[in-house]
């Protein structure tokens, strides 16, 4: 052991550095072989979304030597996409990677761990989850469902999806069939649209038959992979309702509990770079992904405000008619209301006028 | 041990979960105890800052069940705030909390580390780090001086800082005495500034003195603390020379090399997470902060157009100067220079109009 000790330090140094006997006993609680079985939601030709799943797995097998050990498995090779939470609430896996809002019809408070219309931007969600409370705030509803959940990737912002006619006034969602994730279906449902929140695997086939018009996914570099741009001509932003959108890492509470607390840390810690990654990942990809998508035909548009008020108005209405009723989603909801409120003040003065003066360069050619 | 896993999974859900002998061999050279010495570059009264280093060294220590400890100290108490780089290349301590643009005098390269005016902002300093091979290469430049570095902790987009005249056009940087970290002060010494380069601990006093005409520090939440609203009634904003600011944990190199590979891992992942949450502190304090200094008699102020586009053509002559002549300069330079260009227009599709929209809303009052 000595041998792997930086020797000019232990003796020219004197810096405080000091290698002490293996406490063995300790070692053996503390580091036992896991293996543990995570359903993914995402297909694993997104290396961006799924991405995230293998770097978690591979940070946490790297931090333990190998010892602790997560095999990841696609949508249907153990249970369906939209299925993954059930199956960790149920024990047939340790562990899923998963969007909480896909579960919104079994309790609309679920919304809140991913995204909801006109909720926090990517900056914002993570100073909730890490420093205002999100995490143990979240959980404390997730306990229900026999869950503990970690953030697990986030996309920033997404486009508003692909549409064969264009959108150009909130009359135009009437009858409108739309795949699109989470409670944005709850809220456009309220213009008239007919939403449908099919998994990543099977949106295309359906926009192929005319089964949906239109579908909304995340971004330019997912998008392209799913070939959307092959089936729908125009391309709208932003997406209104995933200002940004966070995944999760859902573990069987009992699973979690019953964890030595090195590996508790070293799951939180692995989450949090995984977190960090994915958004790193995309925001690597998009620009040039997009200038393929508008080479190749796609037409950029964004909703009118008319249409964007129509909607918050309709969103605002939703969260206080839900909240009047369900104590879960009024208490989770308050509290995104407050991060939302303050950061838009805050993010107005230097970031926003930062970034302005940098996409003004941008324009110009300047950069 | 068997007490402390999940049983239901084990027998009832045949999940793969598994519980192996321990390799006792492997594990005496994985988790040797350790204990390491950081010396810190910034006042321990700011606990977002010095909290990074905190937060490194608990995710360390938990992660390890205590056998790796990582020790933190403020500023003089081993060697003074900005010489903390060099205790590290000279093994006078393990490892250092530090910002990398302090040493820009070295070598200019070492500014890209932390901010350059008018680069990138938080998001695409961490695209750049951990998706765009950023880490790789600022770590070619730093073995030079025999130090391993790793992001450890955001600020964000910063204000411009504290200003006892205004400052109405780039006229009014002539001559102006000013306290600014990092890159910034070669460029805004084109414009005929004065920069020092203070320590957090040191301002107060300099500016109250009247040794500098103004300074700036970080944002609302650090720049209360240290009292700078008492001496300087303008606070100007962006600051131009910091869209983001990433701090680092430099660790000796031979040090670094000698850990075991699991450490190596905890090392990454703990320096990933406490970078994450430094940014999402700042997030939770910010807007609170500037509603009080504005309160009690801060004057917001913008800088014009006119004045940050001739801080742009300055930096942008600069950047090619050195480039010309400063081959680690020019290739981290051009590096940077392509996440931006990318990034800046990507962000004006989704995210800048996503963002745009609830700021409208902010100041509505809709939120």
């Amino acid at each position: 052991m000595g041998g792997r000790i930086n020797r000019r330090n232990m003796i020219a140094g004197g810096a405080g550095l000091s290698v002490a006997g293996l406490a063995a006993p300790a070692l053996a609680d503390a580091q036992p072989a896991i293996k543990w079985r995570m359903t993914s939601s995402f297909p694993k030709s997104l290396d961006t979304i799924f991405g995230a799943s293998e770097v978690f797995a591979k940070t946490v097998s790297d931090m333990t030597d190998g010892r602790f050990q997560i095999q990841i498995f696609a949508p249907g090779e153990i249970v369906p996409g939209l299925q993954a939470l059930d199956a960790v609430t149920n024990g047939t896996v340790e562990c899923c990677h998963t969007s909480s809002y896909y579960y919104w019809g079994k309790d609309p408070t679920f919304a809140f761990g991913t995204a909801v219309p006109f909720g926090l931007n990517c900056r914002m969600m993570n100073a909730w989850m890490y420093e205002g409370g999100g995490i143990d705030l979240l959980n404390d509803f997730y306990k229900r469902y026999k869950v503990f959940g970690l953030p697990a990737g986030n996309t920033g912002a997404q486009m508003g999806g692909w549409y064969r006619k264009e959108i150009k006034s909130p009359q135009d969602y009437r009858g409108l069939k739309i795949r699109i994730g989470g409670f944005g279906g709850a809220v456009i449902a309220r213009l008239g649209a007919v939403p449908s929140q099919l998994p990543g695997g099977e949106i295309y086939g359906a926009l192929e038959k005319g089964a949906i018009d239109a579908v909304e996914w995340v971004g330019p570099y997912d998008d392209e992979k799913l070939g959307f741009q092959n089936v729908a001509k125009y391309y709208y932003y932003p997406g209104w309702w995933e200002g940004q959108a966070m995944l999760h890492f859902f573990i069987n509470l009992e699973t979690w509990n019953a964890l030595p607390k090195t590996y508790q840390a070293i799951i939180r810690a692995a989450s949090s770079h995984a977190n960090t990654v994915m958004t790193a990942r995309y925001d690597m990809q998009n620009a040039a992904a997009l200038r393929r998508l508008v080479k190749g035909g796609a037409e950029l548009r964004t909703f009118s405000v008319e249409t964007i008020d129509a909607c918050f108005k309709a969103a605002t209405e939703l969260y206080d008619e839900i909240s009047a009723k369900n104590p879960d989603f009024k208490r989770v909801y308050e509290a995104m209301k407050e991060i939302r409120r303050e950061n838009f003040l805050w993010f107005q003065i230097a970031e926003a006028s930062s970034d302005t003066y940098m996409m003004m360069q941008s324009r110009r050619g300047g950069l």
